[in-house]
């Protein structure tokens, strides 16, 4: 029997706020890090997952994976992965540790990053890439990776096994076109508050050239300034390019409505986070008021209870998970069965450090089993980091490429986790 | 100039479960729990603070309030005490800790314990106790504490402004009341669900002979068990006494409301905690669909922004606040004056390990210059572990007594903070 036999955590952290990279109007100077976990075996391949953060607090992450390790040393590994609800099941149904939360937070997160790392050590031992594991499930499979306390009101589990038996005949002809075409991709890197109109300008004529036929710009500090900095990217990159626009949550609800109004002429595809994650009456408020302009939000929302509402209440045109927000692959499930049952479409958060790693395979799964092909569908996309990954994303032409290796993509180079580690590796320590 | 010259975290936490004392449908086995926090000053008094838990976790509710110390050692008290918003803003706009929360979850409990702790320092410091303290604030200071980031679509600084102002006249009369008749409170002791039927009658009885008019059952495991508890309850207290049940987010929201369906027969006052604390929108489906019998929650509500659309959804017809759940005093203040403005009642939630000792303030603050008195205003009362405190409560004929020693009452006898203590305090080192 193979068992885990020791869970090692690692505080990564990169000095990203040094260049304004991944600042916006609520972060202006993150510091991207990891709560990094490995799930060490006796026998094959370990799991590695992680917890994302932007600096400070990323000791009190670390330290929430490490009170889940009793729950994990010593189980057995076939177990678990012939049961690949049981962990999160385990995990999310602990009392104490819910008290905590519940289902929200560092907690919530770390939860996450475990059950992350089960799935990696799960499709590798598969020999599968987490995407290709997911859609060779059957439909009773799937359904069965869900929790599905306090979901029935919107969708059962006998409803997604319908949804999910409906989309199977489908589902070859799906992997054939991931293969073949990948899946549409956006880029965040020219739209950074840091930057200047200059570097706006050049990445956003970048992007296109790149193939890209959306990207996104960062607005919410200063009316003014957002206004000059569309109208140097509209005017960079043509009417036909999709502009996003994002507030990271700066907005009360009518000054979200006024502030929108005052860029429509720039023609935004979508707004996102107007407002606070948690408000989804101020969402659909903000929906009405700035309408046709889309609402997207997601990246901050804490659980499937809150996404429920935001579908239930038509408070969103687009939903934007996160891989390492909620509790992980077995939720985001959940997620994508509510966005299949109310027809929205979703678009994916990444960026960060290993974000775009683990969203392209949730959302090559919605596209081959789930929600099926939609034409507004895209993954965000952030040139930074990756070569820190064994396994890192490979975006051509405007599109995630199917990953093929084994695994969840998370893993990344033992030589970074020795240089980045906080406050001992050689990046923090020497500097 | 005094300073806070250190802080010290305790992890305290006692062996409750030993005697079930606590226990519900969601949480069997609580152990109660304080991630307890001194502000030890220069000069005059220290400030003590905590967040509540139920024990696995509350070393990382430990750690998370460390990683606060930054902020606070070294600053003026001086400073903090002359603008009591000045601490909590800064805590809650960090954008490195946000983003764990972001205003939610273990990091802000954290939050929330410091806060409170400052509270506990200053009101030490003007000499009176904290619900005085703001009953004599002026509407202009009050206003000032709260963060009205994301309020504005249901209440604006200047509508809370008009709130107080209007209130001001009574706040005298509040005063004498409060501290000629105390505050009513309901009594949770005899409805813990490990109890036998024989406790829940014999618990029942003595709350009734000791002046409560309401008690609480909890409910949500088995409703053949319910309906038969909750009959020994009625028959013991008589029909005139209220009976609360208390299903600790138990149900999905149409098995809420097929369960409460049979239990009306006992005339259940109000329904507690029916589905996920996260669930705005269940909780208008659940009230819609139980009507007449009430819809409470609170005791897991996040922050100001979830109870804002409970109140703007009308999914609720009393509101129960924590006191060690949101950012402190400072976002409870803005909890009051938005249930001012729809009209619910606060009956705050206590029980666990000092939640007494600190809403007691927070009700009597309500009571005399926030909501100003309200028939159905009651306060949770559970008689555990209060002998542990410097300044009890003191609850006599079915109502706290205000209290009148300087402070929040939320300090900590130092014997019980070296007993407790976990792992090394002898009551856990030598069982």
């Amino acid at each position: 029997m193979t068992k885990i036999e020791a869970v090692d955590v690692v505080d990564l952290r990169f000095p990203t706020s040094l260049g304004l990279h991944g600042s916006d109007a609520m972060n202006p100077d993150p510091d991207y890090s990891a709560a990094y976990v490995i799930l060490r075996t006796t026998d094959g391949p370990d799991g590695h997952g992680f917890a994302f953060t932007i600096g400070r607090g990323n000791e009190i992450q670390c330290q929430a994976i490490r009170a889940l390790v009793p729950y994990v040393v010593g189980r057995s590994v076939e177990d678990i992965c012939s049961d690949l609800g049981l962990l999160y099941r385990d995990l999310t149904h602990d009392s104490q540790f819910r008290w905590l939360g519940p289902e929200k937070g560092i907690m919530h997160m770390a939860i996450g990053a475990v059950v992350n790392a089960v799935w990696d050590l799960a499709a590798k031992r598969a020999g599968k890439p987490v995407w290709k594991l997911l859609s060779d499930f059957t439909p009773e499979q799937v359904v069965s990776l869900v929790d599905w306390r306090y979901l029935s009101d919107a969708l059962t589990s006998d409803e997604a096994l319908d949804l999910l038996r409906a989309g199977e005949p489908a589902k070859a002809a799906g992997v054939a076109r991931l293969e073949s075409a990948g899946i549409a991709a956006y880029t965040t890197t020219p739209g950074w508050l840091g930057y200047d109109d200059a570097t706006v300008e050049r990445l956003s004529i970048e992007a296109v050239q790149e193939g890209f036929t959306q990207i996104k710009l960062k607005v919410g500090r200063d009316l003014d300034d957002d206004r000059r900095r569309f109208a140097v990217a509209r005017k960079a990159v043509g009417n036909d390019i999709r502009i996003a626009v994002d507030a990271n949550q700066t907005w009360d609800v009518g000054q979200a409505i006024a502030w929108i109004d005052r860029l429509r002429e720039f023609d935004p595809w979508w707004v996102e986070e107007p407002t606070s994650p948690d408000d989804v009456l101020g969402h659909r408020a903000i929906r009405s008021g700035i309408s046709p302009v889309r609402v997207a939000t997601g990246e901050h929302v804490q659980n499937r209870v809150v996404f429920k509402q935001l579908l239930q209440a038509q408070a969103i045109d687009v939903l934007q998970l996160d891989a390492a927000r909620v509790g992980g692959v077995n939720e985001n499930i959940a997620i994508l069965l509510l966005a299949a049952k109310f027809g929205i479409p979703v678009c994916p958060h990444a960026g960060g450090v290993g974000l775009c790693e683990l969203v392209q395979h949730l959302a090559m799964f919605d596209e081959v089993a789930v929600g099926g092909h939609h034409p507004d569908r895209v993954v965000e996309f952030v040139d930074h980091l990756h070569e820190h990954f064994v396994d890192p994303v490979v975006v051509r032409a405007g599109a995630y490429r199917a990953p093929s290796a084994p695994g969840f993509s998370a893993e990344i180079k033992p030589e970074t986790l020795a240089r980045f580690s906080f406050p001992d590796g050689p990046e923090w320590s020497t500097s």
